[in-house]
């Protein structure tokens, strides 16, 4: 790394120096399989000073050298997929619909599935076999299924003559189930094997979206319903289960993360007077809220259809119906994360899969005028950031620098018949569905990186092929002092340069290098975008 | 009801007629079977008023006519067993141990068991076969299984040649486990198949007794802790399982309710750096109490042990040992809401067995001159309070009233020779372990009752039994003004009153009546105390 490269990133550790030597992601400090740290914080110098910096590398007062990859170092927190920021809040909205064959045989299909569960909230699902103990299946494939009380499975069935109230086609109002388990279960199911009644629809309401509405209404409703403490009960003769939490549960920052909402099992306030009647004028503006009739997704459950949904933030509800027939669901918990987790690892898979049909279609081709096709390149680059110790993002970006070529509007061909087609900034904009900027931005900037290359370093510019040359007058030139400047401005600027050397060197035919395969649990670990 | 019973409740409603009408008990507003309401919250009247108030049944302005127990309008909220409140919190303490075969064969055992998970946070089980798979049928005894990507079970072996870093025999600091899960999984069981290491012993430490330890101490690193939201991650190539949560959760009134504490998982704060310096101090400072020696339980768990502890409470770890011998473990993970609602239902099926015992044992022994047995007088007060539509607990009460003269130093005799046995006290005492003053009270004061009305009514003394007359000068005759001004300043005078009066008509040897199995149920829901 020569010395102006180093320079770029002076000013860049802003962490302190347990931050730094806790997070040093050298094979000591974490295991190399799974991330996980190998120490505690107690195991750390209380007293830790950096003795040195140079670029990213930092060497403590114990005697620890960390190596850090630039992008670590400026990442941002990613959203907790879990509360209101990560949510596509709705008032009324089209009720996203899946097939259930579809679901088995399209990944896509499935991770389009698993995402509205997450982001929406629910998914109806159709095409289900109308067979008794299916919808333990269907949840096997969104997780795991939560045994409770009522069994792995339960049973609502509604006869056409009832042995009591429960039993008949009365109104079920929108609410959450087992508001009296902690944990809750965070994901229902409720598959339909038959429903012959007249009525009985099925509704949904988003309880955060209702939540926000009365914050913004009535903030001190809202404030009081996420601050007092309600108890759910549930008894029989074989199970007493309460849970005391409130009915808009909030994280430390504020924001909504679970709705409990319930009143056939919520007991008796116990609060002075004035307390009591406060919390009921914020419940019943809540409730109102809840129930207005625009705010609810309607549809009617078939045979074969199973709706699955997020059960701390959507409340379900039945509208009524006659005693004409037989209706019988069974339904079936599970949990949020794993739907969480199998999102992602899909979604991994899925841009592997993409990707590598790129590399097996068109990047075969030649690559404009060198002696090796545009696989061939990108294998080399990779192949190049590996053996230089690179950083995942950094050998993945080394390994897709030049999808731009055939992803956008203009091809390779017409960037050697003389117009740019930006392809730098193509390939990053379109890989940006699946990767952080860590894996972006060395992308978009490896083109402005031959440039800026070319301002400092006359000597470089020899060192480039004859197409390279050619292109770098058709991509703008070298860099003015303005246009370096602002180059070095950019946080990538450093990942860029080293990206760019490898670029430079990649076009040997005599070379073998690892194939495509060899990057495919880089790949999948770090295309995995959060919600 | 006389005019002056009724007087003795005047005033007693203090709550608003919404909670009034939202608790109503009728069998239109609950279901009979499990207490759940019938209604929604926005299904009562918005404007509703009370327009009548007759001892405490109230009639709304929208016709319905609720009548309450006194004890459910006077009943004070319970503790919520989750938070620190409920629990014993210990610095060091010695291990709850128990007996697998006594745990399936001995309720009071079983019991016992259930309350150290949810009082102490662990129990240690002996004599659990070390049969691979056994930890799962240990499980399904304390809940439902909660299966996870490691799957219904986990092994923990160490080898003696270990292949990597995490298979060596290095120590494992305090921590919790899968932080990275939201609902994490709050009960953890690890069981011992073998372990022929040397060193290897297991701690554990009370999470909520470190946090406590930490708000005393240095109340604002408890407060930042409790604050900022920390990510927790586990990714392999299947799973990609992240959560965000404090360390330290609290509930919305400020009790610590959920630890997480893991710095193997726990990712990069992302904050600005004064911030990150201000969390580090105060993680520190925490994980500096967790890992003081003189906090932490340590046991060695041999072949058939099996601990079972709160993951949302306890830090587990495990000393360091040599390389020496093969030591394997199997564990898997389930949820505290079951283990505390077999937990209430154990105690209410062991109370009901106890008061069997009473009643087929001492029960059956002359009633002090009357021609019935005890127990014969005690089911024929039962049977008129329940004929009188009382609550479950007066009907309860009436059941139990006389258990006194069998469970206390003096017995029914002795009274009878002219000691007060104040059997009243006795029962209502000893009834204490299991139910709540809405039973116990009428039963303590039940004695009182007879010399109020006596006072009240020279009637009255004219009905009662010989026998009856008698006792009442040994108990003290009739009450003065001011004995009786105190007695109608008692919550349950009334209810006492009532029972008196089905206590003086329970003396009828050619009544029938229901046997005593006949309350099993009403017994089993009432005897639940928390805990």
């Amino acid at each position: 790394m020569t010395a102006s490269e180093t320079d770029l990133r002076a000013g860049a550790i802003t962490q302190p120096p347990i931050w730094l030597r806790d997070n040093c992601p050298c094979a000591e400090c974490r295991d190399p399989r799974n991330g996980q740290k190998l120490f505690g914080i107690t195991d750390l110098p209380p007293d830790l000073t950096v003795t040195n910096v140079s670029g990213t590398t930092v060497t403590y007062s114990d005697g620890h050298v960390s190596r850090f990859d630039p992008a670590f170092l400026e990442a941002q927190h990613g959203p907790d997929d879990r509360c209101e920021d990560a949510k596509r809040l709705w008032g009324s909205t089209d009720a996203p619909e899946h097939d259930w064959a579809r679901f088995l045989s399209d990944p896509e299909h499935r991770a389009d599935c698993l995402h509205a569960v997450m982001r929406t909230g629910f998914t109806l699902l159709h095409g289900v076999p109308a067979v008794p103990g299916t919808v333990l299946d269907v949840a096997s494939e969104f997780g795991f299924v939560r045994e409770t009380n009522y069994g792995e499975l339960f049973d609502v069935r509604v006869e056409a003559t009832p042995n009591n109230l429960a039993f008949t086609g009365l109104a079920i109002a929108p609410h959450t189930d087992n508001p009296y388990r902690d944990p809750v279960p965070t994901v229902q199911l409720l598959h339909c094997l038959s429903n012959a009644v007249d009525g009985g629809e099925s509704g949904l309401v988003d309880g955060f979206h209702a939540a926000a509405l009365l914050r913004a209404e009535e903030p001190d409703a809202f404030d009081l319903l996420s601050r007092t403490l309600v108890t759910f009960r549930f008894a029989d003769g074989g199970t007493e289960l309460v849970t005391t939490q409130p009915m808009i549960g909030l994280d430390p920052a504020g924001r909504i993360r679970e709705i409990r909402f319930n009143n056939r099992s919520m007991q008796p306030l116990r609060l002075p007077p004035d307390q009591i009647a406060a919390f009921y004028t914020a419940y019943r503006r809540f409730a109102e809220i809840v129930t207005r009739p625009e705010l609810m997704v309607t549809f009617r459950l078939g045979p074969g259809d199973c709706v699955v949904f997020d059960n701390t933030r959507l409340l379900h509800a039945r509208t009524g119906f006659a005693d004409s027939g037989e209706r019988h669901l069974q339904g079936c918990y599970a949990d949020l994360d794993t739907i969480a987790s199998r999102h992602k690892v899909l979604q991994g898979q899925l841009a592997f899969a993409r990707l590598r049909e790129l590399f097996d279609g068109p990047g075969t081709a030649d690559y404009l005028g060198e002696e090796v096709t545009q696989a061939q390149h990108m294998l080399q680059a990779a192949a190049l950031a590996e053996s230089a110790g690179a950083s995942p993002e950094l050998v993945v970006a080394a390994l897709l620098h030049d999808v731009g070529h055939f992803t956008g509007p203009l091809t390779g061909a017409e960037l050697m018949g003389g117009t740019d087609n930006r392809h730098s900034h193509v390939a990053a904009a379109w890989l940006a569905h699946w990767f952080d900027p860590a894996v972006t931005e060395p992308i978009r900037l490896h083109v402005a990186a031959k440039r800026y290359l070319c301002a400092l370093d006359p000597a470089y510019a020899g060192l480039l092929s004859p197409a390279s040359r050619y292109t770098l007058e058709v991509q703008g030139g070298p860099m003015t002092d303005q246009e370096v400047a602002d180059f070095e401005a950019e946080p990538y600027a450093d990942d860029a340069v080293r990206l760019r050397r490898w670029d430079d060197a990649a076009k040997d035919p005599s070379l073998t290098v690892p194939p495509f395969d060899h990057y495919e649990q880089r790949i999948a670990l770090l295309a995995r975008p959060g919600l």
